[in-house]
């Protein structure tokens, strides 16, 4: 299992980790580039291009501002697309949430929440669960644990009242 | 290939419709459904479980307002889910947009445009195309002739200044 | 008189106590839960199922992004749930306000200003008040006294200056 | 069973209206006045007064723009009040819904969405009903006939594709 | 010359001062309240009566939140009502602009901008001075002293580059 | 009493009529002027050198979009100016609105409602009335009145239910 | 004197037809294309370079949603790019403000207001006026004539009155 | 190279010093001014007829808050005007951003990212590089090493994980 992370810039690099740590830790080959749909747009397609041969499953993308990555990196592979909003100076966000959620018809980017990083790991391995019931079988095992987790610390806010 | 589609009102229907053709078109058997997470939630629970085991491989959802349905469909499963915010009768859909894309760690909802059900369908599709060659094959072909549609509509312009 | 508390995490805590002390300042039975409608949505049922049968009277529910513990409960119960909207990483809690107020008919939430679990907690005793004629009798001594500290709060004003 | 409904201007009534019908349906004596916070305020507070001595057990209110009538009404009782945030001319409804919505501490407004006049109703039956066994009971048969005409029309929507 | 200045809490008292200095400054009596409109309605129309009465010409309000007093003081008035809007721990202050300018026709509040308490008193200046003829001789002062120094600083920021 | 009327574009003369007609009635003498700060500064200025020395004693302003003209007027005169946003083809007014009440320290706009000339006209008559003691009168009796006629729409919503 | 316009779509047609006029009334040369950043990136790639390379001196660009093609076009030119953001079906054209207007360092787009494709034609007028004698003539005769349309505007409006 | 860049505030200069650095950097002679819109008018009047007739060929603007400035200067001349829109205490810039961007037909500001001057340095340069052939080969260089900057950047990041 492959995936292809692309962030704009080097700067977003703490926001993005947490994604490559987790998908290292289901076992996926990463590969992480910072190719700006801006500022190294050759070496961005070149990269698609590799990764749409290269047996890479899904492509997650994070960008601030006005985030044109995820939509250019979607308009040149059919594989699954994830974006990730990132905050940055001015306006919290919303400025790089439009400029991923609203693509035009026919070209999708499954875009998940303002640094919501973790999340786009984890859509990654779901997609990629479709067909790999070993994955999927540690996702529905992670979801247990989560619930478990959770119900241990609904325990201890219980006792705590 | 197997896609569930759950609206949350009938009146999402016709913004719905769309990708069920799209996916149908594609030769995907869809099961569609109109299963509010807030008025038919038992009946969501059990269709989501069921889906879990007929081997559906991604879950589109649709919703407006306070949209709980992508969440709480995508907290039942590890299917991938794609939300759709859907527009209502105020605040222009950010309404929607908001309550779809903000999950919290560990449940990611793919979210696409407003009112983006195409999106959506290709978005589902990208994803089964992961391990479908076939599929791949369809989508990449439709963009090549997007493309090809996208030139002609240019060439046009081009002519008529 | 016994009002439920449940929010949607432990790091919500801090937020949600002051609701706790003010109900439990009132002589209120308060069970407070953590149980996420993403990450533990069969124990929140189960906890619903237990509120509507052991004699609770309100239900107030936090929670901030894509919030929708407050309407995940409302629908399974037709107890009164409050909902506090919790500000979080980005969009200054204006996810977490529509999230929760836009809800569709039938299912109503009573929803607090952002952050407001204290108003959450006054409006919980304001309901049960509505036939506790001892609780009606503080809650206008509350008032009372609160407009007294606010004409004092006056007074030095009006001396300062 | 006693509610107030009171509204800013006449010609919020079309919005109100559904609210009164579905209380009348439940067998709720209801009181209706359009008394504008900034236009009828001696008016206001004598029906404040009123309804805080005539058995009323809960206050609707609704308005736009610079609503202020649900926070000036809620300063004045201990019932509690449900803001019924209404669209105008502009804006979209969003200055109504945080005029109503942001209440300091110590006096809130339980809001409902934006023109959610229905839920305004069912909210004030769902406070009456924490001790109206027999109106519990109806509700507890609404949510349950809800969830069969959604059950009914997922059944359409199924068959139908 | 007389001006009233009300804020809603003493927690805004740093963010009035500066009107209340420069209206001192200008030799203006000034009456300094903090009666919320939630809180003490009561000790607040009595003082707009006082008010109304006592040959104050202008009265500046200040609130944060769903800030109601601009237009309940305004309500209860016929001198021109200021309205200050003052952040608050969410939403950047738009809750309280919303709150203080979209007031219904017939009353008017004249709204400045978000914590602008200095411009509410320069307002205020501006209103008294229309039949002050030295206090208007005065602003046309500070308004040629203050071009003056902007002058300056530019002198100073052109000689830097 | 003389009022000036200056509006950025003969389209907004349908939204600005209202103001001229409410002081027309008021005895006000009106100027009524189109005079865009970007198409015609040189005779916006002129007119506010006329202004400021003819005896008028408010000026009204009206603008949409990037509505410079309230500031620009602010900045050459110390009459009290009123700013009135207008709604345009996009962003439902909130661009004119931040336009106008955002103002820097020094210059004050009196910022009334989207589209809210109504109320810019009776904010201009309170502040004439602060000095002209039979307008007053006249405001004092049209508030009587308007209240005498919402209690009246009072009275009839009363008897309809 | 060239220009490139170049909109992401043919349904744009309408809302960039007046700046291909505009342009065409100055003596430009035009060259009108429908290229999609998502959609044709090939293509727009292509003429980019043809425009680089043929005495084309500004490149108008007008897209709705997340109108990556603004800041696209601008990241493979150094010719100044213009970019005018459309409204589309939802949020009234904030998502396209957003998405062209927050550029990243080094990479600027030159945006004017939504649905301001006049505007983006005077400024590419402005622009190649810098070192056109005889263009910037003409537009300060322009600015001239609005100006005398203007005051004769005003004119009409100050005798109605 | 002549370029005037006109700031509304001295506390706006670290906010606007990337961008004279920038262009002095590229050998254009910069001309730096504080002349508020607002506070000083004459003045900045005064200099725009100044930089109409010295040879300036592009302003560069930059203001917080209701930022009139850059309309105002766009104006008085048919020199290309540039606008950077500043953060200021509230609402994270966006005042500044509509402020600036929405302007009326026939006036454009070509409006960069919230704080963006290090952008606006840039605009200013491709406008003038349209005929200065030797700045155009500079900018295509300064990209090509941005370009290959990324691409190290982007090797580091491969080489790390």
């Amino acid at each position: 299992m492959k995936v292809a992370v692309i962030m704009g810039s080097t700067s977003d690099l703490p926001k993005v980790e947490p994604a490559i740590q987790i998908l290292k830790d289901y076992g996926v080959e990463v590969q992480v580039r910072c190719l700006s749909a801006h500022r190294a747009h050759v070496g961005l397609s070149a990269f698609i291009e590799e990764v749409n041969n290269n047996g890479t499953e899904v492509i997650i993308t994070a960008a601030g501002m006005a985030a044109a990555l995820p939509g250019v990196v979607a308009s040149q592979t059919v594989l699954p697309v994830i974006g990730v909003p990132l905050t940055s100076a001015a306006l919290d966000g919303m400025d790089a949430l439009l400029s991923i959620v609203q693509m035009p018809s026919g070209i999708p980017v499954a875009t998940v929440a303002i640094n919501g990083s973790k999340n786009a790991a984890y859509l990654a391995l779901q997609m990629m669960a479709i067909h790999h019931k070993e994955l999927k079988d540690k996702l529905v095992a992670f979801r247990q644990d989560n619930e478990k987790q959770a119900l241990k610390a609904n325990q201890e806010v219980m006792e705590k009242y």
